[in-house]
């Protein structure tokens, strides 16, 4: 299922359908890289204005940077499908014999921790695209003030999603050294994404920009 | 511009690009219809399990009311775009004359309340979408609660987005007694919407669903 060739409308109605896939997960993906069009949106809203001359440099790179990520973005919402539909394969396994409850069990690992390291690599983009978003907050165009805020809030919003299916999947995971690890992981991404938004929040507030 | 009907790949590049409209507003609109499929998905996952029979008529009208604001928001991401062009336009009246200035003013003025009027009945929609999403965290599935999570974060986020695009038209806006007014209704959606996340949160918390 390749998300970025539906419509939104296709989209939307294969969410909302009893159908488990796209869930959170490939939704996340999407408003991560709604997040990453808004901040390279005020990018291109700073580019060439007078007043913001001095940052044009730093706009390019924000735009270069939310291009690419948002090509991996919608990359990602199709593994996110592929990584649930392959989990419910497993689940379909034999389990009669001792033998076959000993591959299904090995298998179900595997497919938990591609479930896993899907919104884990989703988190990691959203860290990335919003300290683009701190970026177009400080340096970019103030007519556009609100979209460089709508953006750090999707990244917060697709945060949360990484993390909570990420925490759903863990539930499962038997290894608990990788468990550990991934656990260790989300908790210094959420430093990183948090400490993003608050500076974005405290600057607009600070400077009455809102 | 019919948002619906343009792919997801579309209305991303549309974001992204130079051009203003569609920005946070109507991205806010597509981000709350997604977080009212997650909501749907959530009770039609919940539908005709027996752990959760006692919830079916629940569960439908959650169905019910997440079909009609997906439709009504897909109109209102329409109408965000349409506002803004609106808008374009009336900055462009000529200003020469005392007459011309009195009529673009009066003009702006009568743009900017419609530039308004979306984002705020954004939040009204999004207040009844986390309404609902409470209902399936609290009734729902449990397999799906990360989903209804998701729901809950996308709302406050879309929220947030229809306040910011409220509060930078506010802005400009004359008359004292309709600025006050919308300052006090989004005040009030304010509080509804983050009742509703926070009894979201901590359900999920206090029962460890997550």
């Amino acid at each position: 299922m390749d998300v970025s060739k539906m419509t939104v409308k296709e989209f939307v109605d294969e969410v909302a359908s009893k159908s488990p896939a796209p869930g959170g997960g490939a939704v996340g993906a999407v408003v991560a890289s709604l997040a990453a069009a808004l901040s390279e949106m005020v990018a291109n809203l700073t580019l060439g204005k007078k007043k913001y001359q001095e940052w044009e440099g730093e706009m390019e790179r924000v735009i270069e940077t939310m291009e690419n990520i948002r090509e991996e973005l919608c990359d990602l919402a199709r593994k996110d499908i592929e990584a649930f539909n392959k989990f419910m394969e497993v689940l379909k396994l034999p389990k009669e014999t001792e033998e076959q409850k000993k591959i299904r069990a090995e298998k179900m690992q595997e497919a938990l921790k591609e479930a896993i390291d899907v919104p884990y690599e989703l988190a990691r983009k959203v860290r990335d695209v919003i300290k683009n978003a701190e970026i177009v907050t400080e340096f970019g165009n103030k007519n556009a003030v609100s979209d460089a805020l709508s953006s750090a809030e999707l990244c917060r919003a697709a945060f949360e999603i990484a993390k909570a299916n990420v925490m759903i999947n863990l539930r499962s995971m038997k290894d608990e050294e990788l468990k550990k690890y991934y656990l260790q992981e989300i908790d210094e991404l959420e430093k990183q994404v948090y400490g993003s938004y608050s500076r974005i929040k405290e600057m607009i507030e600070k400077n009455g920009w809102l």
